[in-house]
């Protein structure tokens, strides 16, 4: 009989076994009672020997993010990793691709190990923002340990999210590109995921209130692969544009490199922003104008959530953080 | 003391006494009870003998490597875990940084762990290939645990090797500038691993065997940041050079930003190749030539290998790959 049996049977997280063991007030008396119940009839004793020889708790932090290959994926696991260990917790990784079944397959699978608590990476695993039920899984594993969302939100029980402001941040770069006088801005994605809907919120939030027409041919649909993205903006004669905007920092070297190929001055001929922040942004040239999303300041306040959650103490469910647009050579204001 | 001392006093059989350190919940209270108070009166660890004696593996796998948000490593980390996921196993992630002192207190907290097989991603934990004890904290975790490593030479027991040939590539790298009438190359590194030594070695045999002089004032070492790169060259009036081969695409991307800041036209000015064929060599503008040193390739072999060994079949302890020039358009040959 461990924590995890008690949390089951008292039909609670094993986040709020552990919040009456530590006596914590954050827990109804309802809750505590009914706890507390459980724990007496199956003469459940969280002894400091048990937990000293690591019974209750293997002090492991389950991981998933799509494809820890990905630029931002990458750094954010590495930080979350280092952060994690200074904490004396060890990290389970999963890469679970981005369709719906592999994510709710990868859920289920870190489920069954001995983790406290879990973090999902990328906004991939919010959802598209509009379906409720495609995000019901992560829900679910919420019943038994906290969830962490990374630049995704979902309201419920025991899942705390930290997210950038992805629709502020879009309107305030695109808004930049019109007052510089750009009139038909490019909206390059790679995702249909929270973030790229917030992305594209952003954006036409930023021409309607400068009085532009939003038009379906000026957005794109891509993989997210500089060669691609260049070819396949190369091979098109339409939509003409004058400036892109694009929700990663790839699929704006992409379009730079288009650029570059038809001999177009960057930024006079064509503004580009990106988004990420990332080593592309000064790897390309000329130098990407992006939106910084701070994947650094996000895993730190997620690590550090974790640590409070599993001590008892109150964090908040909902955490904005403000990106920066960050202004290099490939727009001019 | 060992588990079978345990389970005679304990009055059970060693199975029960590994469930019991599981937490499994197969186990009756009071056999629990009764087996934990002789461990307690013994002053038992568990992890010891769990692991030694390869009881109830958890299927875990640990890796460590310096820092999963470089480029290389990203790109192992998610092909290994991908790879071992689809056998089962899963993965706890480590990064040590690549200090001697960090690596070694990285195996260690591993080791306490209850792995089934460690994998060292990256050349760092095989130390520059000259100190002999640099890699002796590597024996020591092979005696409970086979280790694999990769793009690292280690010999010994229960140590496994998968490695590229370093220095061959860079002898025909190398080889292929001088060819085409290169005769001053600086050597750019940002590390004294293994796999920078044999770099390194190839580059003086291709000079030596093409009658020219090993120059040490064309060999400089690095911070692998673009910018930085960039800042140390535009600051150097000496040593001239007529091209660049640099064992990581980063460097080369600042050595090519030189030459873009100069004014220098690539490659007639000034011929450059990476090390790597990371996305930054087709994000760089002229897209990088760079040496293609197969990382899935031997993350592939590694976990196949993984599986073998732990199966008891058995695997070469040194496995050579290949690796490939890839021509673009900082080189003329």
């Amino acid at each position: 009989m461990n924590i995890y049996d008690i949390a089951k049977l008292a039909g609670v997280s094993t986040a709020t076994v552990s919040r009456v063991v530590n006596g914590s007030s954050k827990v109804s008396e309802h809750t505590r009672q009914k706890v507390l119940k459980v724990m007496e009839e199956n003469h459940y004793t969280p002894n400091v020997f048990a937990r000293g020889l690591g019974l209750d708790s293997m002090q492991i932090i389950g991981i998933i993010c799509p494809d820890v290959s990905d630029n931002y994926m990458a750094r954010a696991v590495s930080f979350l990793v280092r952060r994690l260990k200074e904490y004396g917790y060890d990290c389970i990784l999963y890469c679970s691709g981005s369709g719906q079944k592999q994510k709710e397959e990868a859920v289920e699978l870190i489920m069954r190990k001995r983790i406290d608590a879990l973090v999902l990476v990328g906004s991939s695993y919010a959802g598209s923002g509009t379906e409720e039920d495609n995000t019901e899984y992560v829900r679910n594993a919420a019943e038994k340990v906290p969830v962490f969302l990374i630049n995704g939100k979902i309201k419920g029980d025991n899942i705390y999210s930290v997210y950038n402001k992805d629709e502020e941040a879009a309107f305030q770069a695109v808004s930049a590109l019109i007052e510089s006088g750009r009139k038909r801005i490019l909206f390059l994605t790679d995702a249909g995921t929270c973030s790229a809907m917030q992305k594209m919120a952003g954006y036409e939030r930023a021409l309607k209130e400068h009085g532009l027409p939003i038009l379906g041919e000026l957005k794109l649909h891509m993989d997210n692969r500089i060669h691609l993205v260049r070819d396949i903006l190369l091979a098109r004669k339409k939509p003409e544009y004058d400036s892109v905007f694009a929700t990663e920092d790839g699929l704006a070297v992409g379009a730079v490199k288009c650029a570059n190929a038809k001999g177009l001055e960057i930024p006079s001929d064509l503004s580009v922003i990106g988004y990420n922040n990332s080593e592309y942004s000064v790897c390309c040239e000329p130098e990407l104008t992006t939106v910084d999303n701070k994947v650094e300041r996000l895993c730190e306040i997620t690590a550090d959530n974790i640590m409070k959650v599993l001590k008892g103490e109150s964090v908040l469910g909902e955490i904005p953080v403000d990106c920066v647009l960050v202004r290099r050579c490939t727009t001019d204001f």
